[in-house]
């Protein structure tokens, strides 16, 4: 298994994240001489299939019955071809999966509770139960996780970037890496670690896709087709996250932002149909288990519709937007620097990499250990789990004392933000740095698990300090106009979790992900431009999250041109090309090689069919080339050619009865002849092929394909071009690129 | 003015929308061959300017300060060229326009109302007010429309798509059509009619993007490029629906949906940032102008959050996304017969031809008399404008009358639903049977004006209808277990204007701009599942009511391919392509050319190099090639070369000094010698050019360019085929397809 993934693209095992070792150049050729292979033995197939059904026609009258039930076959198959069909299916397995997914977790946290809360008692006991349990689940998933199939490592999302940009990496959308992935994740998360599910599950969403894709090329051969399976893909991605948070055009909108850099419209109404489905069939099996009333948001807020915030409270969400974007590029440039960091431990990553488990659970045992709620946890609200700070941050009450009410009293969860001692400004700052760097080491282990809504609730957390400090500041609301209206520091939360995942992610769409999560939209100014302040501010600093994942991990991937440049508008294909190209032709001889061998400095020389018709026919290297020379006229090629004449000379006083033609017929089969041709024009073999010009493609027996009367010029061809064709025969698939030496 | 019009694409001005009439292939080679000039002449004004810059740098010490201020003046100039203070301007600008539009808007329906109601004691004198008022105004709109710039009129959207797709129609973006379209459109929504101001606002803002790219290249170069343009032409959209309903999110996406195939993910940005600064000032204006407390949505609605709606109410909001399915194709269809009706009917559409005006003022007749308030309007809610009416539907209290209250009570605007004859259910049939038709007419009218809000307001409408009846139905809501939760019927009408003008457009983004409309998410669920289900009904029935205008109005657009058409993937370029392609070589004789002309079936020939080396020069048209046959061989031809002969005999025994070496030199001037190169391969004419193969494009002089030995075979070219080689010049832009005569 691990030696079919390494095939694949050299993919190497590290610590974290693990890496890709091949280049993509590389890559691209393999897997071009794949395609065209494959393509040459599809198209038999077809053809096969053509005929087949040609000769079911002829067949007459008695198989009337059997075409009649052949032709509700195909409309059957045509029917489970349909779109639709499979988006819903991909819709309801992934809503199902989703709400397992939850349900697990839920338990799994429940669990916790209830040990920790039985232990009362004893706070070392207590204790020893708070750590033990996650360290336990966490490295439970790294080991089953590593075992099984060690793609399912991570987020995903940078793995699905690269495969929509067209480099399918077979191995990340197996049956394996699906099991290994929910259950990894389910166990990642019950741990009540900073992780979050939503890149997880665009990975798990695309598996799926890509399965059931699997599944139902059984029933027809439209799911064969790959393009199609890629956008497919593209629509599984909206899936995920819209079935993650119940936000189906946020889904699809982050999907398209994180995934595509190029997007066919025609596959929006795919991304919003399942992800509609989706989200509808996993709100609705909340109702159905009575966890909920009616299908409402996930984490619903009841902030003042009349009144949701004053033209003069703008600045601040600027400020938290401008903030968030420095932040966000500091957990991307942290997340990196931590990995980079222990890479570079040569002592300290060999032994880790042997025990390989020990790392999860050290990582896990310092962040439980600091979120002991009788310990440090305390300041920080740390018997919260992440769903329910999250809650407790989008509350609309305010939480700092005001002037007119004796306090706001903390109910339920509220309280363990409540300190006797420490303020609560105190408790959200230690929170927010506290969890900042918890949650970029944690998302370095190697489970399943994202950092979406861990830097969700951090930012949250930012937003309802800043919204904590200006009700502190203005008790009674800016607004001067007679009716009191204070200020709502939830709402000051969603702006700041919406700016904050917007920086780390590099996405406009969070803020749609935002009111789809809260059900509420009243406040869409300041989202959008908090969003979009912490998008410029962290574009300038630090590439994505994702982009950053794909570099530590060397995914094979183009870098896309950056936005705004406008000096990329200004450059020309001339700007960077090299003119004086050096050339080898057809029928050049040893002295041109010689020559160009001698006086370029390009690594690879153009082959062209002559100097006159100047047709590129491909290329070779340099050292190839060099190589071919010293292989034809070397010193042991000397001798052997020395050697054959002797022999030579010897069998002709041998025996005189026999004309020595053999010899000539078998250097003419040395010779690998190449065509640009498609595979239909058949070309037979003639004695002096290398005297014929090539032909291009559009060649066909037509009416005006006279004879030409023209007399073709003979000239002697040394043997070392011909060995130059068999190289470039092998080396057709290179793109015609040249490159300084 | 006009005749600038007609010449660009061959506009025809008819009664209602234009059309086009020349073909997209015949535009595209002019278009084409107008491009390569202007390469040309680019390129050398940019190797003018970088020879000036290195100029600068060789003039040494003296020159430093004006290399400073140069600089300077670069660096300001790249400021000016970022993007995001191009959309800044945008946004600003917009916002303005869509303000002040709005605010001139407002006042005309005032002065309406202030007629009406000042008049109030004579019937007859309150109808002729209520009916010359927009009656004047529509004409105002049409004349002044037609005269100034006629490409102003309709909703634009149809060619920003176009525009978008490739083809600019120059003539669509020029300052007389914004004018135009800005006056136009206020003066026709001030009428009151049932017209809507979204897709005209689409083309303002392209038109604003134009002119602020014109107006700010006079400082920067970087404005000159086309692509760019382009790229801000899109986000410009953006901007047009964004502040026309100070909807950012879904305006963007609006426009991505209408306009795209592929959509570039890297100008998302833009239209978020331009859409969303242009929303903000546009409300931050209606704050400033004390209309509104603080920002908020446009039409607010105050729908309960805990219990939005019952699951069991799902059904109904399905039927109102399948019925609108139904509805919004048949506005489509209604809207083409129309249009179609008046063109069949030759007498009448002359007549109306000659008196232009006459067709707007019929139609405004007719609607305002239907709506009168005291006439036929008070069963139709006839005096409230849409705004007024869409508020009303939109409100969160039940019409009908219900078991626990004796009725509700109809405050302000609401009164003009209920009569008290008739009951609201009668009314609200009657507003949408009218105003459906009244809506698909008015669109016809030849001034700017859109379709989407008139649309909207009925979809409104039936919403509000299925809710009421639900409403009566079960008066006290589905939900069984204990609380009451009365229904909604405001939900209602807010699925059911997203699903209809969902329909009638093709989009599924209006569920987000009725979201960002009406500031509430909590119906997303029935919004986006009624929203798929009318998309999915309408599109399997007819265009958008985009794409029909574009079939009306011909604009020279390449259609799309269906979407899920599974069928579309399996077929292959050989199962279109005709493979017997018949070619002529560039040293075909007379015979071969006879030969082919006789035998062959294809309209365009191809054009050879030879038939061994099949490189496809160009094509010519059969028809060309028999023109010039005739014109070489035909009967004149063939008696002025006797009369030629003739006096060339005179003229040897006349003057023997002179040995007639002119007469060959003429001949070859006669050619036209083309060749596949760029503009740096200079070609001196050789005094036997037809004798030398053509030299594609990497023709440099280089390392291995030797002469070759190979012996030039003569053949003799008879003069019809340098003919040939004219034509095929001028024909050289053509697309290399070939169709079956």
């Amino acid at each position: 298994m691990a030696g079919d993934d390494q095939r694949a693209l050299q993919y190497e095992q590290t610590l974290m994240y693990g890496r890709y070792t091949q280049e993509l150049g590389v890559y691209a050729k393999e897997e071009a001489a794949r395609l065209r292979e494959e393509g040459g033995r599809r198209r038999s197939v077809t053809e096969r299939s053509r005929s087949l059904e040609l000769l079911e026609y002829d067949k007459g009258r008695c198989a009337k019955c059997r075409i009649c039930t052949l032709r509700c076959q195909k409309f059957l198959i045509s029917r489970v071809g349909e779109d639709w069909i499979f988006l819903i299916l991909l819709g309801l397995l992934m809503a199902l999966v989703s709400w397992v997914v939850d349900f697990a977790i839920a338990i799994c946290l429940q669990a916790q509770k209830w040990m920790y809360g039985g232990l009362e008692s004893n706070v070392f006991l207590q204790y020893l139960a708070w750590v033990t349990y996650p360290v336990v689940l966490i490295t439970f998933s790294a080991g089953f996780t590593q075992i099984l199939a060690p793609q399912a490592v991570g987020s995903g999302i940078p793995e699905m970037k690269t495969i929509l940009r067209g480099v399918v990496l077979k191995e990340y959308l197996t049956f394996k890496t699906f099991v290994a992935k929910v259950i990894g994740l389910t166990c990642a998360l019950g741990s009540g670690m900073p992780l979050g599910k939503e890149g997880p599950f665009v990975h798990i969403a695309s598996l799926c896709a890509a399965l059931l894709s699997k599944f139902m090329s059984l029933f027809g051969g439209i799911y064969e087709n790959e393009s199609r399976n890629i956008e497919m893909l593209a629509a599984a991605c909206a899936v995920g996250v819209g079935c993650c948070f119940a936000a189906p055009i946020g889904g699809v909108l982050f999907s398209i932002e994180v995934t595509s850099t190029f997007f066919a419209v025609r596959n929006y109404w795919r991304g919003f149909f399942a992800a509609t489905f989706s989200a509808f069939i996993f709100r609705v099996l909340a109702v159905w288990n009575k966890d909920e009333e009616t299908i409402t948001a996930l984490f619903k807020t009841r902030f003042r519709l009349d009144f949701p915030f004053d033209l003069q409270e703008l600045p601040a969400f600027a400020v938290i937007g401008i903030a968030s974007g420095f932040g966000g590029a500091l957990f991307v440039y942290l997340n990196r620097l931590i990995v980079q960091f222990i890479r570079k431990q040569k002592t300290i990553n060999k032994f880790l990499m042997k025990k390989r488990l020990l790392y999860p659970a050290l990582v896990t045992l310092l962040v439980s250990t600091l979120t002991f709620p009788p310990g440090f946890g305390q300041f920080m609200a740390g018997k919260l789990t992440q769903k329910e700070s999250l809650v407790t941050l989008l509350d609309n009450r305010t939480w700092a004392k005001q002037g007119i009410a004796e306090g706001f009293d903390y109910i339920g969860n509220s309280q363990a933000w409540n300190h006797p001692q420490v303020n609560v400004f105190v408790t959200l700052v230690l929170f927010i740095v506290m969890k900042f760097w918890m949650s970029a080491l944690a998302t370095t282990i190697p489970v399943p698990c994202g950092a979406f809504m861990p830097v969700f609730v951090i930012g949250a957390a930012f937003g309802r300090l800043v919204g904590e400090s200006m009700a502190a500041w203005f008790p009674d609301g800016i607004h001067s106009d007679g009716t009191i209206y204070p200020i709502v520091p939830g709402g000051y939360a969603v702006v700041g979790a919406a700016a904050l995942s917007g920086a780390v992610t590099h996405t406009v769409s969070t803020a749609v992900i935002v009111f789809e999560l809260t059900g509420q939209i009243s406040h869409i100014l300041p989202v959008m431009i908090a969003v979009i302040l912490a998008n410029a501010v962290a574009q300038s600093l630090q590439p994505s999250l994702y982009d950053s994942i794909i570099r530590i991990k060397k995914l094979p991937y183009l870098p896309e041109l950056g936005w705004g440049h406008h000096e990329k508008y200004n450059i020309r294909v001339e700007d960077i090309m090299i003119r004086d190209v050096t050339y080898i032709t057809l029928n050049c001889c040893y002295r041109d090689l010689h020559d160009v061998l001698l006086a370029g400095h390009l690594k690879t020389l153009a082959l062209l069919e002559s100097s006159e018709s100047m047709i590129l026919l491909g290329s070779i290297e340099r050292a190839q080339l060099q190589a071919l020379l010293s292989l034809q006229l070397g010193r042991p090629r000397r001798l052997e050619y020395l050697r054959d004449r002797a022999t030579a000379e010897k069998k002709r006083l041998s025996m005189v009865s026999h004309p020595g033609s053999e010899d000539g017929s078998q250097r003419v089969n040395q010779e690998v002849r190449f065509q640009i041709s498609t595979e239909e024009s058949t070309f037979s073999p003639t004695p002096t092929p290398s005297m014929k010009p090539l032909k291009p493609a559009l060649k066909r027996p037509s009416v005006v394909d006279r004879p030409t009367g023209i007399p073709i010029p003979t000239i002697h061809v040394p043997a070392s071009v011909c060995s130059i064709r068999t190289v470039w025969a092998t080396n057709k698939c290179g793109e015609g690129r040249f490159s300084r030496t």
